[in-house]
């Protein structure tokens, strides 16, 4: 077991380090940053950092009630009533909407006073900070059995950056464990959207011991509106709730979430077109010396003896990808839009050749 | 001194009386909850439960971006230094955005850790149930002197809902004195926008022992986004960003509050408009035999003998008045819009000539 502060650095070190491009750009998605570090880039930059779908969901044009009004109960009981249908939870589950999954990562700590904190494997930075900030150090494990040693075990699933996926049985019986003893298991399934629902916890949701985080923002193309949901039992469903407090989703969020979880039809295309997405940017990437080495259906994982010099080539062209400080020969690299596909696979032609 | 439980009733306690109406209007703004209780009342609902401005900031269309990128960390410090300029912070003050004051205030027990809290007066709810929800009781207290004794002091100013005013002046004072003890004065300035910039604690914030909480969508119509933000020192704005973690703030709430906290004219033009649309509210409910003891510039509070008599035909007429159940002879009524004056004036008549 490593300790998880060796393989990722904090927010709060990143924060710091405002000057220091090598960390700021650590998150993905900061393009300010990614113009300090290549002045001379061109634009429009094309942003592959992130896991978000590069083609947003067509959401209808917002009342301005979503604005000028405070969201009302029933209206963000209809979004987590379609929130349960698109996911698949069963009657007896609880689903709290929260302003990003990441509001709810933040609470993890005060959910559930654990003594220790097990996270499978490399992943995610942001769980590991939220309990170092209350000075519980999580300890990372290879497999799924050392989970249960702990009060608390993490597991991102589909795994972030690699893909890895649990079963969803062997997660429902980590979580009927750890419910033995008080525990509780978080799968954060943030990328799970597009694969089949058999993949999910969801469905078969262990009424105890069993914490599953859901991203909107990613799949739907739309993490700026800021929308996120727990799915777990009563208890902490509501438990979760106080410590959100009143009027926590926004308006426009609440809008755009009912509209777009109840469009399966538009989910199904995308899962199709997704795929195509994802072969363009694994041919360029083979192109340019890289090896796939996992994924998901919003991003590849590649790893390049000099992946380092391939971000530099990239990133002079104007195209940012993600790397890890902890993992120098990876590259993470997210969907190009179809505005930008030529223009991409131009820039992996030409730096291919180059190599 | 009185403790606050027994003045207040807890969102908690709301939620589990879903059913029970009495309390679930008890916040204000809830137009489902006004319907089940006057299921006859005609529509739409002229809702002056709240003390938003019935005039939303008319916002520019909103860049694609805003919803389908994370908001990025130089956008965040934009906004921030907007509101920094339009509320008159000090250069030494750390300004923080939040997804709304309500989001902050959830946050107050674990920024300090208080032994002891004191609250002046009659007011806002939500302070009394986020230390409640830890354990700790505050306490009600009648004069700011007696809120030097706490380790950590609360003041709504002007308060909600009665208007009181505190002087800045004797504020820094008690924010100096509870500094020297390692104690907190939190103010809540959410209705101060459109009052005279000397009233507020942000120009001379002191540089310990002192937390201001502005809130962006009453003033500008536009609660639905989720805005609000703290003023206070390094040291806690550091632990207050900790506490939010990254990207708190939607892309839409950046995008409107740098626009709007921007326009310094149209708070100007604004703070003439709503001074007539106060008279008409406050002409109407002299009419109607109540009398006002108190007011902001968003909403004013009145007294009648049978206040609840009042709220039950003004509610079977389609208008929505905000009651208070430890106040049952209080009715506190926020402005009318433009479009709803007419219509109001003559419910307002018909009530004085029945009553």
């Amino acid at each position: 077991m490593r300790k998880i502060q060796e393989l990722t650095r904090s927010t709060t070190q990143q924060n710091r380090r405002r000057n220091d491009d090598e960390a700021t750009v650590y998150h993905g998605g900061d393009l300010a940053a990614a113009r300090r570090l290549f002045p001379s880039a061109p634009e429009p930059w094309i942003d592959l950092s992130t896991g978000i779908n590069p083609e947003p969901y067509p959401f209808p044009a917002l009342p301005l009630e979503a604005f000028s009004r405070l969201p009302e109960p029933g209206q963000l009981a209809d979004l987590e009533a379609a929130a349960a249908r698109r996911y698949g939870a069963p009657p007896s589950a609880e689903i709290v909407a929260a302003p990003g999954t990441q509001a709810l990562i933040q609470l993890l700590p005060r959910l559930h006073k654990a003594k220790s904190v097990g996270i499978l494997g490399f992943t995610y930075g942001e769980y590991a900070r939220v309990w170092r900030e209350i000075g519980l150090a999580p300890q990372a494990v290879e497999t799924l059995e050392a989970l249960s040693a702990f009060d608390l075990a993490i597991i991102v699933n589909p795994n972030n950056p690699d893909g890895r996926l649990t079963r969803a049985e062997d997660l429902s019986a980590l979580a009927h464990h750890l419910a033995r003893k008080g525990g509780l298991l978080v799968v954060d399934e943030a990328f799970m959207d597009l694969l089949p629902e058999n993949h999910s916890l969801v469905p078969i949701l262990p009424e105890q011991g069993a914490l599953v985080l859901r991203s909107f923002g990613k799949t739907y193309g739309l993490p700026g509106i800021r929308l996120g949901f727990a799915v777990t039992n009563t208890t902490l469903g509501e438990r979760l709730r106080h410590l959100l407090g009143p009027w926590a989703v926004s308006g426009p969020a609440i809008e755009i979430g009912c509209a777009a979880l109840a469009d399966a039809l538009w989910l199904k295309a995308m899962a199709a077109r997704l795929k195509r997405r994802a072969a363009i940017i694994d041919a360029a990437m083979t192109l340019c010396g890289a090896k796939i080495i996992g994924a998901t259906p919003l991003f590849q994982l590649f790893i390049h003896a000099t992946a380092e010099n391939l971000f530099q080539r990239f990133g002079r062209e104007g195209v940012l990808l993600r790397r890890f400080p902890a993992r120098p020969d990876w590259l993470r690299v997210g969907l190009v839009g179809a505005a930008f596909e030529d223009r991409f696979l131009s820039i992996a032609e030409r730096i291919s050749k180059a190599a």
